[in-house]
C-alpha cells in the first residue's frame, strides 16, 4: 500500500547555531526540584510565570483551568499533611519496578517541598470544557520552563490522591484538580540533562526505521 | 482553620529584563497554524524538535511515549482522508458554541494541512507506564516551542477519532495515539498573542482575591 522509507540515521544533535541554542540550554537545565530553598520569591517573577501557562495553546481556545496559589503556611501544612497521607498508601501499592525507581531517588511519601516551597500552584482543570485535561498539562510545560528562565525551580507533583483540595481550595463542581507545582529556589543543585532518544523515534510506523 | 491572605493585585507584567524577555516573546509568537508552506524543513531540525521532546519531565522518567513521524505522501493522504471522515461527523455533534468558535476561526472538517506540511509528528503514548498521557502532552508542549524557536510552525491537532492509526502505523497494545502534531513553515502569518490572566488565578482559595 504505502512503503515506509528509509532514512539516514543522523547520530546526534548538529552543532546548533543562533537562538535556539538558548531554548534547549534552558530545556536541558530544568530539571525536576523536590529540595526548596525557604527564600521569597518576587511576586512579579510568580505573576510572569502564570501568564507564561496562558499563553500555551488550548482546546478551543478555551483556557479551560484555574491556578489556585497557595502561599497561605497553614494551608500549605494542610496540604502536605494530607499529600503524605496519599502517597504512603501510593508506595506500599506501587508496583515493584516503580517502588525501585522512587528508592533510587530517594523519593519518600515524605514531601517537604510543600511546605518549604514560597507557593504551590494548584493547576485546577475545568472538566466541562473540551481538552480540559490536555490543555491543562500544556500549560503547565509552560509554566515550568518559564520558572527556569526566572531561575526557579517547579516539580510536577500529582499527588496519589487529590480530592482533598475540593474542600481545601472551595474548588467548584467543573473543577478537578491536575497537579501542583512547587515554585522556589532550588535547595538542591541537580546536572543538566541530555536527549535520550533511542527507541523513541520511528519514521511512517512503528518498528520502522529509528532516528 | 486558615485565612485567605489578601494581595496586592499586579495590573500587567512588569517591564521585563534579562535572558526571560526571549522565552515569553517565543511562546507569544507561537500561534496554532492551519496553513502549511510545502518547503522542505531540514532533517536536523525536526531531530532537534523531537529530541526536545524527550527533555521534558515524564512520570517516573519512563518517557511513556514515541513519536512516530510521517512523511510518506500516501500515507499522509491516507490519514487526511480518516481525519477528516471522523472531523465531519465530529462538527455536525459539536455544542453550539464549539461550532460557533470554530466557524470563528474558519476551521471546517477540511485538514489540508494534514498532507501540506512536509511531516506530521504522530505522538503515541505508551497506556503500561504511569503518567502516560500527561508526559505526552507534556513533550508535545516542549515539541511545539522548539518548532517556534526553529522557524517553524505547529498545530496540536486531535482528531475526534484516531483508532484508524492503530493499523496504519503498526501500533502496538500499550500504544495510544495522542496527537498529531504537523511540522512545517507556516503558509500563514498570525499575530503575536497576549497572556490572558482575568479570571485564572486565585490565591489560596477558588474565589479569593485575584492576581
Amino acid at each position: 500500500m504505502w512503503t515506509a522509507h528509509l532514512h539516514p540515521r543522523p547520530t546526534a544533535l548538529s552543532a546548533p547555531a543562533g537562538g535556539f541554542e538558548m531554548l534547549y540550554d534552558l530545556m536541558k537545565r530544568r530539571r525536576s526540584v523536590r529540595k526548596y530553598s525557604s527564600k521569597a520569591v518576587p511576586r512579579e517573577k510568580l505573576l510572569r510565570i502564570l501568564q507564561a501557562g496562558t499563553l500555551a495553546p488550548s482546546g478551543a481556545d478555551q483556557r479551560p483551568y484555574v491556578y489556585v496559589v497557595v502561599d497561605n503556611p497553614e494551608l500549605k501544612r494542610r496540604i502536605r499533611e494530607e499529600c503524605e497521607a496519599a502517597d504512603r498508601a501510593y508506595h506500599q501499592r506501587a508496583p515493584r519496578w516503580m517502588r525501585k525507581w522512587l528508592a533510587s531517588k530517594e523519593i519518600t511519601p515524605e514531601k517537604p517541598f510543600l511546605t518549604e516551597a514560597p507557593y504551590l500552584v494548584v493547576v485546577v482543570g475545568e472538566t466541562d470544557k473540551p481538552y480540559w485535561l490536555a490543555s491543562a498539562w500544556v500549560s503547565i510545560a509552560y509554566m515550568i520552563l518559564a520558572a527556569e528562565e526566572e531561575g526557579l525551580a517547579t516539580l510536577t507533583y500529582t499527588p496519589a490522591k487529590m480530592s482533598f483540595l475540593r474542600e481545601l481550595l472551595n474548588l467548584a463542581e467543573n473543577h478537578q484538580p491536575v497537579a501542583i507545582i512547587p515554585v522556589g529556589y532550588a535547595g538542591e543543585k541537580l546536572p543538566a540533562k541530555e536527549a535520550r532518544i533511542e527507541g523513541k523515534i520511528f519514521y511512517n510506523r512503528f518498528g520502522g526505521a529509528e532516528a
